[in-house]
């Protein structure tokens, strides 16, 4: 039997399909750009993708076992629903209702920084762990929250919310009307905000010329100039590290993992980036004296960690 | 068939006898000011108030279906082992194995902040409830969470620990050598630092006053003052306030539980203090399109607390 993983974001809509191994024999996209088809409902789209999906892999639907669906947004995944997604407006969706009007395999949705975790523990760079976090460092700060090799999700699937823990009272504003929350601090674009105050001030800095040549200032201006030893830019980098690091401590003593892991892009920095966190975090954790510290790796699943993270939830929930 | 709930602090030892309906049937204490007897192990002195107490009550041991002990330090509870207590120097000590040599039934033991929730939970002000926090306010800021009706402990029993979580980043120092800890802005000792230097600059609060009369400056000082109108002390207990909901709502985000309770003898205060917090978390909370909101109310096991919630410990475990 096989699995359909289905990721849908805010531009695409990407769909593939694997076996239980986490092999993806085939994938497709759908650019959506946001806008769904005629029917103008993203449950026909997210169809006819696994219709388009399932003739191109040549496999018939009968060998399919489940469908998950890895959605941005507030997803009640009890009920099969998205409550509500802020990027492309949307309340209330029976996703999943209307998805077994035409297919009669269980399908499942939740929330993608879930599922991205679910996906880590069963194909990823935390295989076989049973606890674990997964912080996703981008355009803001998600979290994955593994528990007893299950999903946390709190109630109505509306927990998980790291990025909006504070850090810093009444500090810098957040997407989320509150003050000095993690993500404003440790997000990609809180990063970028850090590395042009600095560039500001330093016009001497390498990170000018990084700019120019990459079009932009991005999250990866501070860490290349860090590694060519621009004095400014090591500050930034570091000063991002003790933002990040003030967010694990709290959740290392709040949950105690077995295992941290970062993903987004920044995750590419490999240990150039988790090396000092975990040093950052062992010196700021509660109680040292009991249990092996701290580990925290990057995540593994890169380009297709959206659609191995559904497939995993079709897996382990059926 | 009955139980017993041990409550192991660090200058007595408590411990009751009840039923399955949390009815304490006969309690016995043993004051040992952190110092044990003659053979100098915690075990022992465990030991001697059960054989105490089952005389005292005249039930015999056959009809003891379990023992449960809360325990103030760091608990591997699933090997049966204190960690170490930092109050009292111990390390590794095997309580469960000793009681067992003594005892033929299950003996359980976990951290008294993880018991103490989920006494709440089976007979207290969260009876029926799933998913919760509990918060208590005192010489530190403790914690017990409960997920799918279990403690949740972290690796080696060492997590559950929010009061150390960061609210403040570089702030003020907390006990356990980090700087800007909730611990350090919404313990009860942190209060008491609040009402000092609020009493210092403002001679004429009727503070001053209420101190004479109790004999000193503690956790209820401000709170009287502002109950009666007193400006300064409605000040002090507003921000204290701020500082507590600050840490709750890292938390509900985190967690999403279906309710927190506060804990500790501030607790008393009720819905002056649980009504104002209720409002600021939900203010400040992430996503309040989904589900009920939030709810905060006082833990309702007060004086057996320890008792039931290690006999609550017992039942859940067997």
């Amino acid at each position: 039997m096989y699995y359909i993983g289905i990721d849908v974001g805010g531009m695409s809509i990407k769909a593939g399909v694997t076996d239980k191994d986490g092999n993806v024999l085939h994938k497709t996209v759908l650019v959506t750009k946001g806008e769904y088809s005629a029917e103008y409902t993203i449950s026909n789209d997210i169809h006819a993708l696994i219709v388009k999906l399932l003739s191109e892999a040549n496999i018939p639907e009968s060998e399919i076992a489940a469908i998950g669906i890895g959605q941005a947004g507030s997803i009640d995944s009890e009920r099969g629903i998205i409550n509500y997604w802020n990027n492309i407006p949307m309340k209330n969706v029976h996703v999943v209702e209307e998805l077994h009007k035409w297919h009669s395999c269980p399908v499942f949705i939740d929330n993608d920084a879930n599922v991205a975790a679910l996906g880590e523990c069963v194909f990823g760079a935390a295989k076989g762990i049973r606890n674990m976090l997964l912080i996703t460092l981008g355009t803001g700060v998600g979290s994955g929250i593994i528990i007893d090799g299950k999903i946390y999700r709190g109630e109505y699937g509306a927990g998980a919310e790291a990025g909006h823990m504070g850090i810093v009272m009444d500090g810098e504003p957040c997407t989320c009307g509150r003050r000095g929350c993690w993500e404003a601090y440790a997000s990609v674009s809180a990063l970028i905000r850090q590395t042009k105050a600095a560039m500001a001030a330093h016009p001497e800095s390498s990170m000018h010329g990084i700019a120019r040549d990459m079009g932009e200032v991005n999250g990866m201006t501070a860490f290349k100039a860090a590694r060519g030893g621009d004095e400014t830019a090591l500050e930034v980098v570091k000063q991002y590290e003790r933002y990040v690091a003030e967010g694990l401590i709290s959740l290392q003593n709040i949950f105690r993992p077995q295992m941290f892991l970062i993903g987004g892009g920044i995750s590419k920095e490999g240990e150039y980036l988790t090396a000092p966190l975990e040093k950052m975090v062992y010196d700021g954790m509660f109680d040292k004296e009991t249990g092996d510290g701290i580990k925290i790796r990057s995540a593994a699943l890169h380009n297709d960690a959206g659609i191995l993270g559904a497939a995993a939830l079709a897996i382990k929930s059926l």
